[in-house]
């Protein structure tokens, strides 16, 4: 199975990245996690994006905020499809990072999640993996079986 | 390869998903184009949704506008990658679909496009479908040199 | 009297909803209160809308954040009025429910209230109910005057 | 049957509520439209949200374009259920309005549709009045029978 | 000299509307402080703002959060300036209750401040006041003297 | 009684504020108008501020687009009130204005009026010219007269 | 004198950039113009933006829409002072380019400019290279100069 | 080297500037910082920006808050580069500011950052005082060098 890369433009998006990361260990899915700034390193975020598919990367997902350019500018450089996640800093909610990962212009694709959004990040991957993989697919159902569960349980005990 | 399906919420959304049909016919990708209404055909939606894999589709395209609930509504009810296109409609500029679409809460994803990204829809379809597809890989290669060449050229244009 | 029915897409929105039923029990409207979800518990979700109107319901009040999909959902399967509370999350400050509950295309009507208004809501489920009940109706005149009296009486003591 | 009430805050927003008014003449709902401004006709408003309910009305619908505060002051004076349009004017693109409309304090709710969602609000008027009339209910599952049917023969033109 | 009303949609907003007294008293105008809300007490409201000229006002302050008709509807029912100061609220920053104040439609105007601007609020009463009282607008001219010094003062001390 | 000085940024504001020129007309009010930059002809905007008291103004209008500075500024120099009409541009609809002219600190008030809301801005300083002038007011009070008068007319033809 | 770069992400921004070249030519400044995409060409932007200094670039400025990285990209490789121009494209009215070019990350700088503010991105590079340049810089006192008569002229006209 | 100014509309605004003060310090370039309110010094505000220039000034960063007007007042009183810092207050998130510096009428330039930039604000005045000064653009290469090393250090350590 492919493996998925995990990249932070900022070790400050940790948390909403390591949803992402617990999420694909859940799913027994490989990942390889790395801080790589489409402004401050922007040499290594590109040799990175050009190699990924070939160092057996299936999927990229990306996370940053403010004029949040990591995405697409990794997209910019693969053919592998990326995962945007916009991330909310200390002004303006999320919004600008939402919208600077998900208005690419036409002809470089970046699949958005919602800000924060780093467990559905995890999800879409593992539901592109699972394209080829019919044991993921397998776990998907599980998940989303276990997850309609959890809030039938919860809609019991409300009325308990 | 597996097929690609195309779903508008309203037949206004058309010239959109045109855009989204004719990139993947360019790319030689299987397509199905419905109209079906999150709102107004709730069990066809879900009916396709929940078949969507077994009848051969391996990414799904939901486009819609307003409170564009399509794609998330099925992607409930699969666990094949949904595409979400936000479209454009007479009020709010499309910011109204576009939060709709990308703000998902955590369990279900959809992969969120630009608004009215038709063309974007399609090309990360392929980029997923191309995973486990080395000649559609190439031509997503071909594309984006392509699209660099004309670039290239509008830019020596400039200079003549 | 018909009954009201609460639904929650997540029990994070508890605290919410929690005023409806409470504003709902002051007028002596009797309610059921469901966690259920637009995407976590489509099936679910669905059916209930379905039957909910020969099961004695009047009104259904939803309530969702983010792309809060659910009032606009469960309206699509019934003809009862639905309310939609639009639930503030962690990012957005809510304009992202509030869009995915009111923006509803035309044919498929939703009742929005206030970001997080939780009360109105079940005081607009009143004034629904109250109109084939007289009884209700003089309740909602008392409370009206009761909320009059408080805010003159605030006056007052105002310029003690 | 009670009567529906069609208030605009002014004559431009006439093709607003034209649609209101054609979707209830074609459920056989009895509707009575006014131009009545919360500003430049304070008083005959007032006057008409007061003797609404004593006068036959069952809904009152109240469209209004920038800060729309028809609705609200119309709510203000009377029990019955208030549906607020929110209209869009010359700049803005009507969330002035939308935000008018819908943010009511706690106490007096107001049901908000979508912006210029003329028919949406016959349509949720008509879903308060068939509580209580079961010919009006069986008429909205005609329509909705029929908006159905009509998503569904598009579907299957698009395919022929 | 004539008189300020200082009217609040809610006691929550008495922090705000406090400063508005704090400075109308700093510049001797004399002030009447009033809860009398848009909504909850629409008589009493429209009676105050019938009557306030006669009753010796000159100008009326307005305050409310959300969606804020108070100074509107106020301004409908008087020839006096009205000044609306839009209140911040648990969500949209103030946004709601900003633009329910400014937009009014042509004939009926409201003079906006900034979001919370209580001190604002009650110095462009003075102003307006001032035009016929040249003690106080004596008074508005020392304030901005020691506006001045106090700034310069800030500086000098910065470079020390 | 005192005359009002109309100042517009560019002259591309023209039909905004000549609509504040009929208007002012209208009611007999003497008006100077002028074209003066915050940015282009900033010591003309501080001189005519500076000396607009003594003139013989009461009250200043300026209208501007963008990032429309021309009323604080103004503001800044005089202790007259100045009345700021926000108006729409190329781009953003306004909102940039809007924000521009009414989020003003504290310690210099502007009475921001609608975006494009030159008749409003007119009305306003009729308004508190005419605290200090009985004719004025009466003026004020026909208009508002026949405001109502041409709207309940509206509505008679409605239901003809 | 140092060259200008005007990079422009898209030949659709060309109408934008023409502002900025004449603006330029007006004042002796060379420069040259080219069409290098953030996501089609990245490494053209990439190579042009490392060499742009010892190319004998002065200034670099970058036009782009949507989600606008281009400014931000070629800022990450090139210690020259880079200005943004945010484009309005078919949706969005330009907020979304507008966020993208100024919410910079710390570390790399982007000066930004208005939405389609081509002429103030090219004076604000004659302002840079003003200051080693006091024939430019007295250019610059011209412009300023005619700006204001200019604006005088109109102001002059006015009350003819 | 020419020196910078740091003007700051509020000292409340202090720590944002300390940021822009510390980092100019860094590189070695003399600064003074000034507390000049737009409004409340209006005179002082302008008597600095006439004679920054032959003050010996290369560049002025300007912060402020609200309807930030400072950096535009500035400029429109200097031919040098103005770099306008839109700081963040108690409401709206600081878009109001980062407007109101942005969206600068065309003929008076400003050069914006992102809201609470006070870093990048220095850095790019760095960068434009490099341009005439070698030994400034080698620091600016060896502090881009060290970010790198810094991000590339915290990718080293996560993959530990």
């Amino acid at each position: 199975m492919k493996k998925v890369a995990i990249i932070m433009g900022s070790d400050s998006d940790r948390p909403i990245v390591d949803k992402t990361a617990e999420t694909l260990s859940n799913f027994g899915v490989e990942y390889e996690m790395h801080v790589y700034s489409a402004h401050r390193t922007p040499k290594e975020k590109t040799d990175f994006a050009l190699s990924a598919d070939q160092n057996g990367f299936g999927v990229i997902i990306a996370a940053a905020g403010m004029a949040a350019h990591l995405a697409g500018v990794i997209a910019a450089n693969t053919t592998l499809p990326v995962i945007g996640i916009p991330c909310k800093s200390a002004t303006l909610d999320g919004i600008d990072a939402l919208l600077s990962v998900i208005q690419m212009p036409s002809g470089i694709p970046v699949a958005g999640v919602a800000i924060n959004g780093g467990t559905n990040a995890a999800l879409l991957a593992v539901e592109i993996l699972a394209l080829s993989d019919d044991e993921l697919k397998e776990k998907l159902k599980e998940k989303r079986a276990l997850d309609r569960e959890k809030t039938l349980e919860k809609d019991k005990n409300l009325n308990k």
